[in-house]
């Protein structure tokens, strides 16, 4: 899958993925007295705001970048319809071509393991025929379980062709808490990608690994160390925009051929309509914003990687 | 919220929970037929035979143990028909008096902490009114992200009376891959313990915090130093019975009042019926089996209580 996810990136010369995290506040007001109307004003009704957000945002960007990253826990916050929304969100983009990464961040114990990959990335058997339950590209994944928690995962990247990025090193102030601990001298963090690397030899495609990592883009002097200690891992970095990470902060996490990364941005595309930088779509033209937002931040990348 | 689980726990003389993480495996032949002729050999039969099974073993228990876990991995399994089934899991256990504990562990930046814990302990406002999303009594919580990632669940828990258990030590058999690791000297979940301890003063409920911990059966000598480090965490203790743990195990988790923890057991309650010990419900009493076996256990813990 990896080398899909790569493919994309190289055809669209964008190392972007766009984060469909949406919230109300984020939906022009039209669009979501529509719903409303529609639906009611009530779960059934947000989770339709979202589709009609989401869709509108796809439509303006799928020829443009190569990936998306809807984040789960926006739609679980809506209860079920809120997951139908999710649901129709990841079929909806990969019929448009984009590849899906599902920001899922599970992890557990092995038998349940399992079944978050089987629900997320594989599928389910019942009386001899097969079901998928969400069918994402790929998943997040959190480590603190050790490996009886990530290889299930695995597992179902070698059977279905699909990948997987482990959290390292989280783009969130108290993500040092723990992740900087300092274990035999070096960072859990640096521990933790020393394991990705090994987890990701067992399902190499191409020079990269359907094994990728999370690494913050907030963090730009761990990306540097980190890039040497999993060269085959693909890496995905959040952080950028709105979180306060910047063009020039992410060389450190790609390689020298400007492959090995890619980077995401949530409320800095789907909710540029509302920021100064995009005020000729204030009205509401969430689509037109958001594309222009994803090649402003094209392009900021770019020339940071050629500088 | 975890004051009201103590006082179940009191009246039923039985802390323990019962894991309910359905497998197809574990439905008896006729009432997995009897679903899917009824919605069909699919997501929605599969959804519906882990429904009418989990009916079937909450009916059985509802007046013996104080409280439920379901795994919400083995609904996601299932995609949307399973978190139907899940919500009315949830729902169902509630109206019998059940305490339920959404075993999720969730945990991610800020910002969609926020949203996963809105999700399933808080509510959502839209237009003026607020909706419950799956609105379980206490949701797991993974600790990798630090105070960022659980300080949202903390302030839900404030404001709607509910709980969180933060995994500290996991019962699986490479949890100690990173969270044993020694840091200062003490291994990674001593830390984790302790940041517990700190959180849950936050959020103080009678002599108990509603911030417990997570600590497997299977690792009982850490049980022993964590029951120690968090003096005001309920520890939820995975791992009895199918994972190895027995009663004799158990006794370090607990406070000297016989308070300070609850144990889960799963497939050796919900899937007794299919076990050599229990044969005599071998065709398919999957309700009388769970009971037999909830009752099986508590008369283990109070006799390794006792010892």
């Amino acid at each position: 899958m990896i080398s899909k996810l790569i493919d994309r990136i190289v055809n669209t010369g964008a190392p972007i993925v766009v984060g469909l995290d949406p919230k109300l506040d984020f939906v022009p007001e039209e669009m979501k007295k529509k719903c409303f109307e529609e639906k009611g004003e009530n779960l059934e009704g947000a989770a339709e705001a979202f589709w009609q957000f989401n869709k509108e945002i796809i439509d303006h960007i799928y020829d443009i970048v190569p990936a998306v990253k809807p984040q789960i826990a926006m739609y679980e916050e809506l209860g079920i319809p809120g997951l139908i929304t999710f649901k129709k969100t990841v079929e909806y983009c990969k019929e448009k071509g984009l590849i899906v990464i599902g920001d899922i961040k599970r992890g557990d114990i092995g038998s349940t393991s399992l079944s978050y990959a089987a629900g997320h990335l594989g599928s389910v058997t019942i009386g001899g025929k097969t079901f998928k339950g969400f069918d994402e590209d790929f998943a997040t994944v959190n480590p603190y379980l050790g490996s009886d928690g990530v290889k299930p995962f695995i597992d179902v990247c070698n059977k279905e062709d699909k990948g997987i990025f482990v959290l390292v090193k989280t783009s969130n102030p108290s993500s040092g808490e723990f992740q900087d601990r300092l274990i035999d001298g070096r960072p859990l963090y640096e521990h933790v990608g020393e394991q990705v690397e090994k987890w990701g030899l067992e399902s190499m495609d191409g020079s990269y690994s359907n094994v990728g990592a999370v690494v913050g883009a907030t963090y730009p002097e761990m990306g540097r160390v980190l890039r040497g200690i999993m060269p085959h891992a693909y890496i995905l970095v959040p952080g950028y925009g709105a979180q306060g990470g910047t063009g020039k902060d992410l060389v450190h996490f790609f390689d020298k051929d400007g492959l090995g990364a890619i980077v995401n941005s949530s409320r800095g595309i789907i909710a540029a309509w509302k920021s100064d930088a995009y005020k000729e779509f204030a009205d509401g033209k969430v689509g037109e914003a958001a594309r222009a937002a994803a090649l402003t931040m094209k392009a900021d990348i770019e020339s940071a990687l050629r500088a």
